[in-house]
């Protein structure tokens, strides 16, 4: 009757199992975890994460700040706040907002503990297990991990090269409604996508929308890259044109520094009432020290200038990744051209396994993230994996593509030696990221 | 078919109220919640919130401790971080908790967004809607408002002086047993309880963990407020004596800062592991910024000496409380003597409502929180209430309980008109927390 003491056996084995929710059944380490614990060695480069530059940023000027919001405002710095956010802060979020377009008011807005947050809640507030949320193919991995946490059942949507085709989306809800599923939300990343390294344009979110529309459902927008594309100009946000019918996710973790985890919704009245709930149901309140750091920050420090020099950095980097991928991989090997944000989506030639390479790139001391990651279930995604360039320095960048070539090239030829003609023959160059599935 | 064209027909109505998971549907803000925006106001003696006295902290000292961080360790502190949370501070929250006798690996510990998002993940990983959840009654509101998120069944027990009843919670888990449910967890606060007052002995806690440990269940000990026992000792924590069949929450909130929003679990291996996961698809991580503020200040600054001196503070405050409620309350009033943490549970005569009252209250300038929002669904409490004394300074406190009792003497005057005979005769003094369950 005890599973606590069946510890006392000496296994490794968890008591604990028959104890657990039916979400948590599936929620176990994944193998590529394990390996990314080796490749953040120092020697190995990863082109795997996702980590802001955050050494580019004015720290004498932000200790400064900090230091003065504890000696000035402790009491209220260090101290329980509002389950909505801090009410300037609020107020500052539409100011950030302003480029990409949304107008809204601030009471409109929902500060969380980071956007991953805002997204869980989001999906806690509409998701009862089974429905059905769609999503792009590929899409944003620990998106993937909440709508799995709260059971919804998770439908890919083609992209091309403008990302999230309206046609195919139209037909997705559409044959989920004739299983008799209930489909409740459309969650994209229109600007500069994860993983997917592709831009919605004007036309394309107006297609978009009107599909979301006129099928009832409410869009999940998510936009923590709109601020970085790299010609300056900055895509409307499709919540501009729609503030009933799209909740928009931001934050600060890719403007300003993602370890002050602090991110934002902007909602409907009714359901931003809830996100509230829901937030103080979850972490009581943001944290009031993080919260008041960047309303510092955004009030006494050229902002928008930083994220000026932001930009400039991964276009950079952006650079010498195309660059690299032109000159050093294998024909056959196809990628996309990110005109902002951090990725880049690489299609392999056909009939090598991102994810079975994975281990031989880190034994020659590259890392990436295999595409399988970026699918509900693994179920697409084989011959693709995702670089980032938003981290290392551009030398690096081309070493580390120097290191991904070789790699590709020794898979080919072992191909060869196995006899899979589809893995040759075919141009290298820029790609649509889901070619598997378009 | 598009929910969020009827905004056009001007109403307030929510368009996608159909839309929410069934877990939202009950999800709306109290009454109670509209009364605390008035009872906000300077003038309001607020005996109703649970905010720390943050003023006591050493803000210079902490503001310099963070300056130098961001200086020298900024691209850390600024960055994303694990999801299990800092490996250093992991191991001196171990010295955190060496005072309540827990033992542990830094492996052992989740860093999470303050102790509440550590309650919701523990839910999370471990209740399917309609699973039982053995709570005291009263017991934390927000606690409530997880396991409600959760869908979870909520039975209460009672406590007498020494918190949870052993014999009670044997009899509520073989009754939850017999009706064909399904326990889950047993979710305690046996030091200084919130809101009941009153704390677990020794023998009290041994009994409370054998009939969980009989039962098969998971303890859930939730210790905000375990080192802030105003003699000075510290309550020994049950997970120091089962680290496979306990979760300990704990919280830097009441020691340090509730503003930085961190706290912990203490898990069994399988459970932390799913934890830790479940964390990822919450937030990410836990703040790197937060985390480090707090781990250079353990390693800076004198931080238990700090922690003897919100003891004294909070001791000085209850005794004025007690004093005030001992010469002022009417006859029949009972309530709770805290030997630590920031709160007493109050009884009214027979026949108030404490619900009823607390508008009357509020227009006399003090507040309180009625003790229906301690009871799941309300379901009791009704003539009893929460006092706080740990934000006020102690002439305020006074100050709000003379304002209280006579409202309280209003209340009994009117209820004598209406000739409610319950609510004259009984004698006022300390009592347990629940007599309305005893």
């Amino acid at each position: 009757m005890d599973p606590s003491q069946q510890q006392s056996t000496g296994t490794r084995l968890d008591p604990w199992v028959d104890a657990y929710a039916a979400r948590t059944r599936g929620l176990t380490a994944s193998q590529v975890r394990a390996l990314f614990a080796v490749a953040s060695r120092p020697e190995v480069v990863s082109l795997a994460g996702g980590m802001p530059f955050v050494s580019a940023l004015p720290l004498d000027a932000m200790a400064d700040t900090v230091a003065r919001l504890i000696r000035e405002r402790g009491a209220v710095a260090l101290q329980y706040g509002s389950g909505q956010g801090d009410v300037t802060l609020r107020e500052q979020i539409l100011e950030v907002m302003a480029p990409v377009g949304v107008g809204a008011h601030p009471d409109d807005i929902v500060v969380t503990a980071g956007s991953q947050m805002a997204l869980d809640l989001v999906v806690r507030v509409f998701c009862d297990p089974g429905d059905v949320v769609l999503v792009e193919a590929p899409t944003y991995v620990t998106a993937l991990g909440v709508f799995s946490s709260y059971q919804c059942e998770v439908v890919h949507v083609p992209m091309d090269d403008e990302g999230l085709r309206p046609d195919a989306l139209r037909e997705a809800i559409a044959a989920v409604r004739a299983q008799g599923k209930k489909p409740k939300l459309v969650y994209t990343i229109p600007s500069f996508h994860n993983p997917g390294g592709v831009t919605q344009g004007p036309q394309r979110r107006t297609d978009v929308l009107d599909v979301v529309r006129s099928s009832g459902l409410l869009l999940l927008e998510d936009d923590p890259y709109g601020l970085l594309g790299f010609d300056g100009s900055v895509p409307r946000a499709i919540r501009a044109d729609d503030p009933e019918g799209v909740v928009y996710l931001g934050t600060f973790s890719k403007t300003i520094a993602a370890g002050l985890r602090v991110g934002w919704a902007v909602a409907p009245h009714g359901v931003r009432e809830k996100l509230v709930l829901a937030n103080e149901t979850a972490t009581l309140c943001p944290s009031n020290f993080a919260q008041l750091t960047i309303s510092e920050y955004l009030a006494t420090q050229p902002w928008f200038d930083q994220v000026k020099v932001f930009r400039e950095l991964y276009r950079e980097r952006r650079d010498a990744l195309l660059e690299s991928l032109e000159a050093l991989m294998p024909e056959g090997t196809r990628w996309t051209v990110p005109a902002g944000g951090f990725y880049s989506w690489v299609t392999l030639p056909e009939g090598l396994d991102a994810t079975a390479m994975l281990p031989r790139a880190v034994a020659a001391l590259v890392a990436y993230v295999p595409g399988t990651g970026f699918y509900a279930g693994g179920a697409g995604g084989h011959n693709a994996l995702r670089l980032s360039y938003c981290y290392p320095e551009p030398d690096r960048i081309r070493e580390g593509v120097r290191r991904l070539a070789a790699v590709v090239e020794a898979e080919l030829e072992l191909a060869e030696v196995f006899g899979s003609p589809e893995a040759r023959g075919h141009r290298s160059g820029p790609s649509a990221p889901s070619p598997d599935l378009a």
